[in-house]
């Protein structure tokens, strides 16, 4: 099979106006590239987890607005702009709780509102440059990330990650694993541990997936494992992803990171959060003000082998992401340095 | 569906001098019974986890070891004695963390080093009367179990509990659950919650499956989200089983358990190990002396819907069991009463 890495989680196909993404639904089976031009087609790889991952979604939302806004028949500005809004909605509302798919069409509407003189043409133009500075941006958030990452770890260390904060849920690099790629270019010969990450098995599905295939050594296990790979000393760091963080450092991320950072504590083992700054959200006071989605028993219940594996009409608790304390968190990584306790992210 | 609980989960079957088990790899669909009378049998349905929990493996052996002892042909006591004593050795191979299972085997040879006089029919009537009686014994002290652990709980407690240490790892009661069980019949209204316990998921297909079959509040969770329930405040008390106890109170269970009382510890959480005392081995000083099995990669990458979910020749840590540290434990409940640090189990 090809290395992931030979292809972008998201990329515009400039000649053909196409939004191209690796269906990550298949992976780690197939690597199929999906060429999508019509808005629909768009909006369901968001909705379907097609593509998936905070900054991918956003990079994603800004390409499908820009081809949308090609596929409008007008020459009057206003009338494009109207129809150009009713497109940007239709997109937001694929997946309402990614924060990251508001912020780039909110940034891409913004273009249009800065140079509204501007005719149909210029705006089209303006977009497609700004959907790309998005993705090129993201880029180099998740390569800052990760330099500033590698600098508190040495070679040889071992890593834990959780979910997937990878390549596949960025433009390149990752958030978590940034530090794993530059340090594996680098020699660091780092031993990676990816926890499985159930219910949906981001972990043993993606990162496992695009981190093995760089070539890198990495081992996989259960969730319920790192007490025991961290009581034998073989984990000197955990890097994990995060979708919020509050302003006084808690962190609202996959459901078992603060599963994570509480064994890590126990072990004395650094626990880094890598967050791109757009994640910090200051009109949050307190990981207790986040609101947890809590998804479909199915989840849980079914993808077995043949058959589910639990008692038919059982209860199930099944919550998308936990919130992680501040004090079990070691430092919060961004893209524009290293942010440590007492966090007052205002 | 039967309810499991109308079954016995390992008895002999006198007349025909064979060990009939619940399979319990083919629950929650199907109840099946074994009725296995060849020593590799046995054997396999132990290493198989066909029959599993330290009790319940005891009881599988002792009872394996007296119709082995029927098959042996000779009027020699000597000889009889050197033949079983290999038959002994040859089940105690099965699996290696449990104490359960030699010290039933241990128990078993004692009877015939106490009776060496005896002619070879004498010592197989008194092999089956102490199989027998390591049975009941066992029910007995499950039900003493669960008194002094139902003592330690209040109406309307949300207990967690971790793996299957139920019925389906006993004679009957269970050691984690039997204060459940007890519970349950004089109204306490618990809400009882299990996580799945990955990879072979016990408490999904085991746990939930019995409790809920009784007519029990149970919800069932993946490994990951304890910490997320805890944090609400929805557990009072943690009760887990356990395959082994150290001299210092370290305590070896079924992978995960140590992530669960960690996070308990957190929480403020109460964290009970419900254990027979012949699970505590005075011969291991701490939970660093104890051997954990290693088990196949495959259990962690394959089960699922279709097609493995990781990625082929990923390297897989697959500890059966992990090492909950004394200082975690609130109280080991045995059947002689309730210890408490500093545990000196010597």
């Amino acid at each position: 099979m090809d290395n992931i890495l030979n292809y972008d989680t998201v990329s515009l196909d400039e000649e053909e106006c196409a939004l191209e993404i690796i269906d990550q639904t298949l992976l780690p089976y197939e690597i199929k590239i999906l060429k999508l031009k019509d808005l629909k087609d768009i909006w369901d790889a968001i909705y379907l987890l097609k593509v998936r991952g905070a900054p991918a979604i956003g990079v994603a939302a800004a390409m499908g607005m820009y081809i949308a806004a090609t596929q409008i028949h007008t020459d009057d500005t206003e009338e494009f702009l109207k129809i150009l809004h009713g497109k940007k909605e239709y997109l937001n509302s694929a997946r309402p709780t990614a924060v990251n798919l508001s912020w780039a069409l909110n940034r891409m509407e913004k273009v249009c509102m800065d140079n509204s003189g501007a005719d149909v043409c210029k705006l089209c133009k303006l977009l497609k440059k700004e959907a790309l500075d998005i993705k090129n941006e993201d880029t180099e958030m998740c390569r800052r990330i990760g330099e500033n990452a590698l600098s508190l770890l040495k070679k040889g260390d071992g890593l834990l990650t959780h979910c997937n904060a990878g390549q596949l849920a960025t433009s390149k690099y990752g958030t978590a694993t940034s530090a794993m790629y530059l340090g594996h270019e680098r020699g660091y010969g780092f031993k990676i541990y990816c926890d499985e990450t159930r219910p949906l098995l981001q972990g043993a599905r993606l990162t496992a997936f695009e981190l093995s295939g760089e070539g890198m050594d990495v081992t996989l296990c259960c969730d319920n494992m790192v007490a025991s790979l961290m009581r034998q000393g073989l984990i000197n760091a955990v890097l994990v992803g995060c979708d919020r963080v509050a302003s006084n450092g808690d962190v609202a991320n996959k459901i078992g990171t603060s599963v994570v950072a509480t064994v890590a504590q126990r072990y004395n083992v650094p626990f880094y959060v890598c967050a791109p700054s757009s994640t910090i959200d200051t009109g949050t006071a307190t990981g207790n003000d986040i609101v947890i989605e809590q998804r479909p028993a199915e989840e849980v219940t079914e993808m077995w082998y043949k058959r589910r594996m639990a008692p038919e009409n059982i209860k199930v608790y099944n919550p998308a992401f936990d919130i992680t304390d501040h004090e079990l968190i070691t430092a919060i990584i961004t893209e524009r340095g290293i942010l440590r306790a007492p966090y007052d992210l205002n």
